[in-house]
């Protein structure tokens, strides 16, 4: 029997799949399980941009453009003017999701054993893409006693090495869900100017920022034009996760025309998709709005519900849906798979991420979880309550 | 400024690629480009599918799971079934297009600098994935004179090396048009069997196949249950591509959880194309037969024109709709180019593809020209005159 490869034993599986078995086996025992670990909204998508999908007069489903056709990425150019992001329809590739974005982005600025840092915890598939691309990961610990802030930029510099391509963040951050501010993203300019690298910015949760304050996007620093490039998508902006559209984005003409050689060899992004997403740049901002209010409320809600549990520690969050909470225990994965396993309130539980699973470091992370804002209120709370029931009984 | 990857600077251009804006400039001009060279069929979807898309009831456009959900798998499974290919839900992965499938084929048994053997000429983007990838292709040489028949096995033997790792065949063959036999199949099974090596079979065109033959699939070698790994996609068989949904197969386990762990990464396939998807399958049969009809129809004509032309050879493809033909000329590359800037019949050119960019040995094909026979047979049997008239002037 031929052996796989070396690249697919170390793939990482996804943090969250080893208890996905435990909460299948909850469900057939009759339990019902508040689903806290994934990142799927709940949040209708706007009807302007399904009712596109259902008019659409196509009678060949033909191959779109490769980098997505010019009038669609001329309104998307647009988009980002409105949020001071001075880009051309040439500067943007449209890719299948932000996580083809993310892939596209690696391969076109780093080659194998080559090195990226990241502020951990990240987004655990920055793992996968990097696996995938034989690419390695170097974290910069960032801390939940500060929310998450950008490290201090000498723990970055000490991990610069001859191999060091890019800084990779997330701005707000899954699974921080801080923000960065101008001034971080003012430093983060300065190192990668000083040493030569590319800031690669996953700013797929742009629009879920609160308490009116302001995204501030790396390429709206003029200094970063050859070395910023924007990881984007339309899957949260427009809950449209299922239709897998996003943007590479950089005015790095050699980016751009490298990047569109990986995509020509995946042909084209999903045309359906594409005219959702099309339709989607027309979404009233009053959608915007609803949102925002509502994912405020959930988060207020659960914030100050997680305070109120005994030993338990969060990072208030600014943007994105995501929380990081600390938990009086040692070993998160033992603890989430105990909830699925034999924990119950009123026939329910709650499923969790552990959060070791979004730090590249051994053993950090440990005593976290993190939560996803993506339910309505009562269903939340609830959530909180058995929470809070389980670590009594576990801890007890 | 940061230097971008030596593998984004390596990635293979699209061969058609350098021609687009000679044929942009031409049509700028007022001419007519007939495309030969593309292999976006003009093939009506099937009405079933695109009702399916157009009647769906979705008000969140959820991600789907990763692996494609369980319902639509099952019936994948019996398609295969209806093809003489016996495998469950549980091997296949639902992936975005053929050419996600590949990827992961690639990544799941190759690490970086492992090789795998590819017959050439074959499918240009095989190189992107493998450069993506981090592996080197390996071509073993195949010959118009027997219409792009198997090579002799010797000659795969020759270039095994411990670093080998595949074999990739593409049945039937862009851009060869060959149909491997029972027996080829059978030759490629013992030799992967012997070198412990895996077989991926691209057989996206598998429902291609003309003059009463059969297709005969690596899967239906029961030898190859470990070894073998089909490549799918709905994108010609339902002339559905920009739908992008494809699939991978394996009945090897360890094969298909490690290529799960890539499609965990990048998420899920897109959802609007996975509704399209499974409707296709209830095509009904009248459907491909009028197709297959029309595409033999258009080979026969195809065929019988060009070889009507002074020095001009062509492969007999038995399936998929592609053909090489060999020019009385010394550059296919400079034939294509000056047949947009200079040539014109009643204000008409032709755009071909250059076969060199289908052969990895540099130097071969070079006399060598791909053609798609995706447009109906007025307009080709125009094209093949205009081709004629062409060789006169360019080799008078
Ligand atoms: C931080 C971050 N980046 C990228 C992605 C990829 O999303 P998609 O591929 O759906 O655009 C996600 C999805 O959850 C995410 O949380
Ligand atoms: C031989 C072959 N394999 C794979 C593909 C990829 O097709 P898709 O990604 O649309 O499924 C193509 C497309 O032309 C092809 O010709």
């Amino acid at each position: 029997m031929p052996s796989i490869s070396i690249k697919g034993r170390t793939m990482p599986q996804s943090p969250i799949r080893k208890l996905v078995p435990y909460a299948e086996n909850a469900k057939k025992n009759g339990a019902k399980v508040i689903h806290l670990n994934i990142g799927q909204p709940d949040i209708k998508t706007p009807q302007i941009a399904l009712d596109a999908v259902k008019n659409n007069q196509l009678a060949v489903l033909e191959y779109s453009r490769t980098e997505g056709s010019e009038g669609y990425r001329e309104k998307i150019a647009e988009y980002y003017k409105r949020n001071n992001i001075h880009v051309q329809a040439d500067d943007i590739i449209v890719t299948t999701g932000g996580s083809e974005a993310l892939s596209f982005a690696l391969g076109t600025i780093a080659d194998t054993d080559d090195e990226i840092i990241i502020p951990e915890p990240f987004y655990a598939n920055y793992n996968g893409f990097a696996t995938a691309s034989g690419i390695k990961v170097v974290p910069v610990v960032s801390k939940i006693e500060n929310n998450f802030a950008l490290p201090p930029i000498e723990d970055f510099e000490k991990l610069i090495t001859p191999k060091t391509k890019a800084i990779l963040i997330c701005n707000p951050g899954n699974p921080t869900g801080y923000l960065y501010s101008k001034e971080e993203i003012q430093k983060l300019a300065k190192i990668v100017l000083k040493y030569d690298l590319f800031l690669i910015a996953d700013e797929v949760y742009r629009e879920f920022v609160y308490d009116n304050r302001e995204h501030y996007s790396i390429l709206q620093e003029e200094v970063l034009s050859n070395n910023g490039i924007i990881v984007d998508s339309v899957s949260k902006r427009y809950s449209m996760c299922g239709a897998r559209i996003g943007f590479l984005v950089s005015k790095n003409k050699e980016v751009i025309s490298t990047a569109i050689k990986f995509a020509q060899a995946r042909l084209s992004p999903p045309t359906y998709a594409q005219i959702a997403s099309e339709a989607a740049l027309e979404t009233p901002q009053s959608y915007f709005e609803e949102v925002k209010t509502e994912y405020v409320a959930r988060r207020n809600l659960l914030i100050s519900e997680l305070e109120k549990l005994e030993g338990v520690k969060v990072a208030k969050p600014q943007g994105a849906f995501y929380c990081i909470a600390e938990l009086p225990i040692t070993d998160a994965d033992d603890f989430a798979q105990w909830l699925l396993e034999d924990f119950r309130v009123n026939n329910e539980t709650v499923m969790v991420a552990p959060a070791a699973g979004f730090y590249a470091t051994e053993g950090l992370g440990k005593n976290q979880i993190r939560i996803a804002y993506v339910l309505d209120q009562p269903t939340l709370k609830r959530a909180v309550h058995i929470l809070g029931e389980a670590l009594k009984t576990y801890i007890g």
